[in-house]
């Protein structure tokens, strides 16, 4: 069953809570699969979530705490008894319980860690920045010696009971615990059963710094096409593995929030309905209350051209219209450029080719413009010397935006801002006033007013 | 080595190569990585590639020709002798290969496959459209019979050489080829050696049928955490198998266009500074077009209401400050709404939850902005009731934006348009015309002119 028919189980599952059916509950719950339970299970009412989950599969109930924003994880913890909590985070992927485990209330935090028997693992993954490498790997991985053989490793394989499902590779130590290779369970299936480890393993492989930005990191597995990546500490020794189901998560959650960014809002740290008004407002406030004041410039520009205006009222009518097309132009480049930035490494080609680039492509727009722009404003009975000023300052403006579009992500980037601060509002705002200053001094020129 | 460190290694193969130092060059580059190799690669000219290709390892030529983009790889092979391209092609992975070979011109298309050792392989792959689970899979998967013992399946495993390495699920079928059943290489390597296959399978898997979208298989793969997802034909025949790591392009690409989708542009086919001026030109000049003709609409508005601003001079100056708020404020619900589309399912939640979310929040923006934009209005000595004026306006344009920003994107995902077409751009200009319209109708009724 697919995630689109899941109404009819939710019905079913409501229903049996309704006539306190737990049983038939957990049965329709059960057959479902971990990211459907978790959907389905969110939908349900507190009280029915907290009598539903200890009453499902230990295992199942831990695949969907795995699958919950850990926020809302944390809550439903927190409402179980602690035994009944431990015994369900015992049975959760090492990563994903350390990050459940980080929203508990400290006291909280330290009885089930001492209740776990998972303990070992999961207490050093509390450590890292959740956004580091170290916040996204797991500590459940297999570590063997140089000298075992190929079939002692095989038997080991068989042996090995993780709570993830997804690794496929075998890693190598040296006796001080660092890393000195890895090998894949195809690899390792293919060689002799007698050789020594040290002599098949891939000496040549890609690993991270336990501190390594999450971003990085995706950069590298996404580059690389690796479906897991060791993380080591600065002595080499290895302290985890990050699997790539993860760093998909992490570029979908990157992704939305350089999307929001872009929209010129800061992002939200939930999923969307899950965030109230409140937090909704104070994320876009800011941006709009900055680039509010930054358009009152416009205003400052109309007054010091006051009396341009009264001497030529129809220039006022074109004034949207210009600057509504310098802030599309600049966005079309700015939402380019950022992307080039982000998946190019544009900002190592230099500034020049970019800048070269959009200097051409806005002439050739520009000049498209102002020859429509020109015959709209004939139309508009404006007379040839109006129509001929809005032209050249549609030129100019498409141009100016163009320019500074290409310009501003790579220079962010390049001071180690977010080049998605450079957003389409903040584009068209900077436009709005820099392109009225154009659209009056071409005025001035042309009408000699 | 990472892909930071390449232009030590660019200068060494340039230098070598004008020096005729080949076989110096084919040293320096077969050191690196796939991906980094085809970096490297395209910055050569074009005679030094053809020169360096076919003197390279096929399988390292292979490898390059994978990375690269599928025109660029095209070009090259058309260059070469059809031999060498058809022994370098064989190397390739069969989804790889095919979407090279697609690339090529007919008459070379078939001279090309008739030489590989893979064309069965292949040739079937041809069919399928690029953007569909059939264009993003490979042929190339172990399919094992229902009757076979693990032992066996182990051993077949042994003596199975993929061109490709992250294959790590053996696919099980019936006496029609129809699909049965999955298994991991770890989970057989944890079977009984006698038990059958038919017996230890994982018989509730996910699959595709070969049509399917490729951003549906990307949201499959993503949701269920899978590293590997068996595609079917509509009699349940097993046709092949997509990999994580082709998802992951299929993620990075359709965010690349919908990120410039957004931005007000048509997304271009290939990287950025691949792309020509007048390519790029083509594919912005359209909206920019579209966007300027409904923009006009602010200058009719404007004429309509020109009695009123010439009544009060002051009303022009807070033009651009009222219709860019309400610009900013509906890309910041349009993006925000159009990422909720993508990865919340919002669409399944129906138009309400979103519409009265978006009229709160933008009840409260409005507030704010209404005070600040009064406080302002003042400050410029426009007396109290044009900045009464000013702030009722703002208030109601915000909340119109917000509304707009919502109901939009919604309406397009249900009338299976791309709810990115709903672009910053395409909503700072529906609130221009309409923002003017709330302004001088606020006007009106406050300032009785």
């Amino acid at each position: 069953m697919l995630y689109t028919d899941l109404e009819d189980v939710l019905v079913k599952v409501r229903t049996s809570l309704e006539h306190d059916d737990v049983a038939g509950a957990v049965a329709a719950l059960e057959a479902l699969r971990a990211p459907d339970q978790a959907d389905l299970f969110s939908e349900l009412e507190d009280e029915q979530q907290t009598a539903l989950l200890p009453r499902l599969d230990p295992e199942d109930a831990a695949d969907i705490l795995e699958e919950l924003d850990d926020e809302d994880a944390a809550d439903i913890v927190a409402t179980l008894p602690r035994e009944t909590a431990a015994r369900i985070i015992d049975e959760m992927e090492p990563d994903e319980a350390a990050d459940l485990i980080g929203e508990l209330e400290p006291a909280e935090q330290e009885y089930v860690l001492r209740q776990l028997e998972d303990q070992a693992e999961v207490r050093p993954l509390l450590l890292h920045a959740e956004d580091s490498a170290g916040g996204l790997m797991t500590s459940e991985f297999l570590a063997l010696g140089r000298r075992m053989t190929v079939a002692e490793a095989l038997a080991a394989l068989r042996t090995w009971k993780p709570d993830a499902e997804d690794i496929y590779d075998v890693y190598v130590v040296d006796r001080h615990s660092r890393l000195a290779g890895t090998i894949s369970m195809r690899q390792l299936l293919m060689e002799e059963p007698a050789a020594e480890l040290a002599d098949v393993v891939e000496t040549d492989y890609v690993s991270v710094l336990v501190g390594t930005d999450q971003e990085e990191v995706a950069r590298l597995m996404s580059r690389y096409d690796l479906a897991t990546l060791p993380v080591v500490d600065p002595q080499g020794m290895l302290v985890g593995v990050i699997t790539i189901d993860d760093v998909v998560d992490v570029l979908e959650e990157e992704t939305t929030e350089d999307f929001q960014r872009f929209g010129g809002t800061q992002p939200l740290d939930r999923p969307y309905l899950d965030s109230g008004v409140l937090t909704v407002v104070r994320k876009r406030v800011g941006w709009l209350l900055l680039l509010f004041l930054t358009e009152t410039l416009t205003g400052s520009v109309l007054r010091h051209f006051e009396e341009q205006m009264a001497a030529v009222v129809s220039l006022a009518f074109f004034i949207p219209l210009l600057i509504g097309t310098g802030g599309n132009a600049g966005s079309q480049t700015t939402s380019t450029i950022i992307r080039a930035l982000a998946v190019e490494d544009l900002d190592k080609r230099g500034l020049f080719r970019p800048l070269f680039h959009e200097l051409s492509v806005g002439l050739v727009l520009g000049l498209v413009m102002g020859v429509v722009a020109y015959t709209r404003a004939l139309m508009w009975n404006t007379g040839p010397a109006v129509a001929l000023t809005v032209a050249v300052a549609i030129f100019a403006i498409v141009v100016w935006a163009n320019v500074l579009g290409s310009l501003l992500p790579i220079i962010a980037q390049r001071l180690k801002i977010d080049p998605t601060v450079v957003s389409g509002p903040a584009m068209s705002t900077l436009v709005d006033a820099t392109g009225l200053f154009i659209y009056f001094t071409v005025a001035g020129i042309i009408l000699a007013i």
